[in-house]
């Protein structure tokens, strides 16, 4: 019973020492020391290089290590019959919304323009924003939407959101669709992206959405970097129709040295740590796929290869 | 039936057209243009200079234009047996959850830190902050404070608040007296300060309480100026025992210009807009407390006198 690691950004020595626990007849081997390849059954995986999972003749089980399943689709040899598993980390989903309602009440509150006011040593009032009055707009409803939203509508907030299915969540309105989207973006001030990547997704914020949101909106984006159009958010920007963004995602990561985000004034840049997969909560899940696959069970979180998610 | 209301930072035609809909046969006047003082039943004010209200001889109700009444007490005139209210708007506690929020979440996900990382165009990552492991703790558990600890322990902090009384809020540890805040200190990184001012909590926050705080633990005052000694909050930073504070209310406001808090790189300073009440939900409270009073029945939140608030 053989598990394969497979992360540049991942300590394999925290993994290697919960799933030890968990399951204390399983062998952990770390890429590229992979052994015998016919000895594989699960591999544990973040942007692994396209061809490894090909490699494993005898493999039951892809789970990733992070919420996201598109680093796995983009591997054009991907087995086709092997069960994909996402991983659901509660941990995760709580430090998204904390990097949410943070970016989200900063905004909101005008807090970057009474920090500028403060280098001015001037005592000036702004006006105070209508909670109610303010639409916060959620696209993808899903294991981390769902309750973001849902901490939004505790807040006073007009929320509403996107995804693929109508969802009902009490005191969130619910847009689904192509037609939907359009409605959905006109109603929104500040647009919280958490969808999935997908062949749909992809550059789904390009400069039709930004024109349809309503003048002075905000974006905040903390799910891929391919879900926006770079070039069109900062002509949004630029034209003063968006007010700006917080982006912890990009197209190309590490952003590179001479991206024009990284001066822009009205554009906050994270590097991609809005959520970090913690193997102290996550390994649990991990251990019970394992355990499901092992009885000839569904492992939890299975991937809908149609959908990519 | 006469009411004077009494407040340079409030718009007084707002509260004229909000009370005059709600009780129509209400006469509103506007100070100092008080008319006969013998026709003034009721009285709605802001920091009223000292001596006004003791020339009202027919007062029935003294009536906050804010949560706080400590602008009132201060008052060495002030008749001793005219009932003062406070006025518990919740839009106005919805202001300071956001507030809190905003600013504990900003300084837990190190985002001022990035901030400052994204200008050396640096794509490098923080250590993520263990939320579980976050102690807040709120100091008043009253009408503003029991919700906001509320909020902090749903998003998974650990959460604890003082009070003159013990309190049962679950998920939040309660600390009374002045030994609990001995020990509600030493186990808090991030205070927020929401108590009344009164002659027990004026200077609360001064070197010894500084010095019982865990090292690199953050200050958040909303609540008045007076409850911190500001040398010493200086003091306590400058030495690095504290990482930094969020300061909304000063013992002098506005803050004057050359005061060291404004150029300080780590106090965030913002004049007093943490929460401002809002004649469009408060109106109802103060139109239901002159009917209470002409009832013969007590308002709605009576102040004690005894305590101060």
């Amino acid at each position: 019973m053989t598990l394969l690691f497979i992360s540049n950004s991942d300590d394999p020595d925290r993994w290697r020492e919960g799933l030890g626990r968990a399951l204390p007849d399983l062998e952990v081997r770390v890429w590229p020391e992979i052994g015998r390849a016919e000895d594989i059954r699960y591999a544990l995986v973040w942007k692994a290089r396209p061809g490894i999972l090909a490699g494993l003749p005898n493999l039951e089980l892809i789970q990733s290590l992070g919420m996201g399943v598109d680093h796995i689709f983009v591997d054009p040899e991907l087995p086709a019959t092997v069960p994909v598993a996402r991983l659901i980390d509660q941990d995760l989903v709580r430090q998204m919304s904390e990097y949410v309602l943070a970016m989200a009440l900063r905004h909101h509150r005008r807090l970057d323009e009474y920090d500028r006011i403060q280098q001015t040593g001037d005592w000036r009032r702004l006006a105070m924003p209508d909670t109610g009055a303010t639409r916060i707009g959620i696209l993808g409803l899903g294991e981390i939407g769902a309750p973001i939203a849902r901490l939004f509508a505790e807040l006073g907030f007009a929320v509403a959101g996107w995804s693929r299915t109508q969802k009902s969540i009490p005191g969130v309105e619910s847009f689904r669709g192509a037609a939907g989207l359009s409605n959905f973006l006109a109603r929104t001030d500040i647009l919280v992206c958490l969808l999935p990547l997908t062949k749909v997704t992809k550059n789904i914020l390009d400069k039709t959405a930004f024109a349809r949101l309503p003048k002075g909106a905000y974006i905040i984006n903390l799910a891929r970097g391919q879900h926006v159009v770079e070039e069109d958010l900062l002509a949004a920007i630029e034209a003063g129709h968006l007010s700006g963004a917080a982006l912890d995602v990009f197209r190309t990561e590490p952003l590179p040295k001479d991206h024009p985000f990284w001066a822009h004034p009205k554009i906050r840049i994270t590097p991609h740590i809005a959520g970090i997969t913690n193997p102290a909560t996550a390994v649990a899940q991990v251990a019970e796929n394992i355990r499901r696959v092992r009885a000839g069970h569904q492992p939890l979180n299975l991937v809908d290869r149609t959908q990519g998610y």
